[in-house]
């Protein structure tokens, strides 16, 4: 069996998702690429802002837990980005049952889609948070059998474990893509947004999760969006799982010191304590990328000038912030 | 943190799925320690005449999926049993919904329960099915990170997040048993069962699924039961994950022969051809059970006498396939 995207040139694709920071990206770049591109957002994080106003590209608003809604936009579609999901890794705890609802459940919706309609293509964003504390780093993708951490984690493997089942059972091409931390323009979310606006809240202080030790890899969108085009390209089994993640990483105290140079602020810094910033939070992360450069690709833009730019994209863009 | 059961003795404990095969005999071996049991069981797949009538224990007819009766019978407990599941794992693909629905969610509520009422201990049938098709044999509990090949594995693998996602988070201690296949007495499912009732309904002839020559481990439900309560009473930590298996293997026409031998049959053989019996059936499964073993547990039983015993009981209970 092989995989059939060797263009996305008229192809017709669905974005679950496709309002956010990620799928947003994705969407322009199928743009690029001649694609005509469903979105389908509940714009509970998503901003429509972020989907360009185009002839190729509609944006459905709704939720993957609609089922007739999904079935309707399945129908006709070469290819799905499953990239809706609860992104919140943090407050897992507080709403246990959210990841399975948002992420498992809905990732289940939108295969039980596809299979109705005879689509079989689909990319899936997943994370690297569940290789949980890896003692392997760089952590490659057949790591040792992880234990899962965080309810997140828990339901994007329980997803993964989907999506190769329909592989083997139905007959599937699956992509799935295990991400690093991600920034870059619409980043509206994660340590880089948090320490944005605690500082525009106070720029005199600053609260660190953790011990500011925590030492993590991340990639700017840009790269990780050529990334995922690439895979899908160039890869040509019907199961491809594949690390997305920079071969720098970086300490949160350096990521701080980048964050106030950038914004010319000299803040007193003060911190939670301990290892993790959350519980599930792994202290140390950094994925092995042998697999996906082999297909050559690699990031262009280093951890630093993604911060730099993320920084600036937040101060040009503030309704990002404020409507949260 | 460390566990509280180095006894059984008047101990609570509630038993999801206590009316199948392998609930059952916890059931027994719970009663003999001088536990106070509670079974929760649908009676699906169970037998009401598999939970013995005794003072101490209470049988109740219910679903998991009904929340408000979990929480009810989760009040008190000290340890919970969760082994009700969809445990087909051939028909799968028929129902896609069926292991997530069954097996996932149902988890989930099961965690909720507990966490309502503060019980925070639990043991979890998981299986060798979720290594997928590993490469490395017998299969250790940190194998490469697996590959699903079945929805009944996916279930799995995501219940077995789901609960370590609880110990890390809400404290929760947890022991998740991956076993290979099992035999013995009020076994009415797998491939010993199928031929049975296949040479009962037609003695001169036998189809066999796949070329035969799938080669794996079983173990006997009595050992089974053994392991788990051992390593309850015997491991530590807040997180226990461990195969449960035997050291020896058997190949599927091996299995035919002392089960032919056993009921003096020679029926002519047929095969449906290929290496799997089914989509997402491993065509090898031994696993690395030096985990349990460290713990002072070892199967008492062959394989062979385990397939013989396993006959026998069907012979004397008929009822148990033709309810079915």
């Amino acid at each position: 069996m092989t995989t059939v995207f060797h263009s996305f040139a008229d192809k017709r694709v669905l974005v679950t998702g496709g309002a956010g920071f990620v799928g947003s990206h994705v969407v322009d770049a199928l743009l690029e690429r001649g694609a005509r591109v469903t979105v389908i957002d509940d714009l509970s994080t998503g901003f429509e802002e972020f989907v360009p106003k185009a002839p190729r590209v509609e944006l459905v608003r709704g939720n993957l837990l609609d089922q007739p809604l999904l079935d309707r936009l399945c129908q006709g579609q070469d290819l799905v980005f499953h990239f809706a999901a609860n992104a919140d890794v943090r407050e897992g705890l507080l709403h246990p049952r959210r990841d399975v609802e948002q992420n498992l459940l809905a990732t289940q919706n939108v295969l039980e889609a596809m299979r109705k309609h005879g689509v079989k293509d689909i990319a899936f964003s997943s994370t690297g948070a569940i290789y949980g504390d890896c003692a392997v780093l760089p952590t490659p993708e057949d790591a040792p059998f992880p234990i899962q951490t965080s309810l997140y984690g828990a339901s994007k493997v329980a997803s993964e474990g989907l999506l190769t089942a329909y592989a083997f059972g139905y007959g599937f091409n699956v992509w799935l893509f295990r991400f690093v931390s991600l920034l870059g323009p619409r980043y509206t979310h994660g340590h880089v947004f948090d320490f944005w606006r605690k500082l525009r809240s106070d720029p005199t202080r600053l609260e660190i999760l953790g011990n500011g030790e925590q030492k993590k890899s991340y990639i700017h969108v840009a790269d990780c969006v050529a990334g995922m085009l690439t895979a899908i390209e160039r890869a040509d089994g019907p199961i491809n799982i594949l690390n997305l993640g920079h071969d720098e990483w970086l300490e949160v105290n350096e990521s701080v010191r980048i964050i106030c140079g950038e914004l010319g602020l000299s803040p007193k810094l003060s911190y939670t304590g301990g290892e993790r910033g959350w519980v599930g939070d792994a202290p140390k992360l950094l994925l092995d990328t042998s697999r996906i450069r082999a297909l050559g690709w690699k990031p262009t833009r280093s951890i630093q000038s993604s911060i730099i730019d993320t920084v600036r994209f937040l101060e040009e863009n503030p309704y990002c912030a404020e409507r949260r």
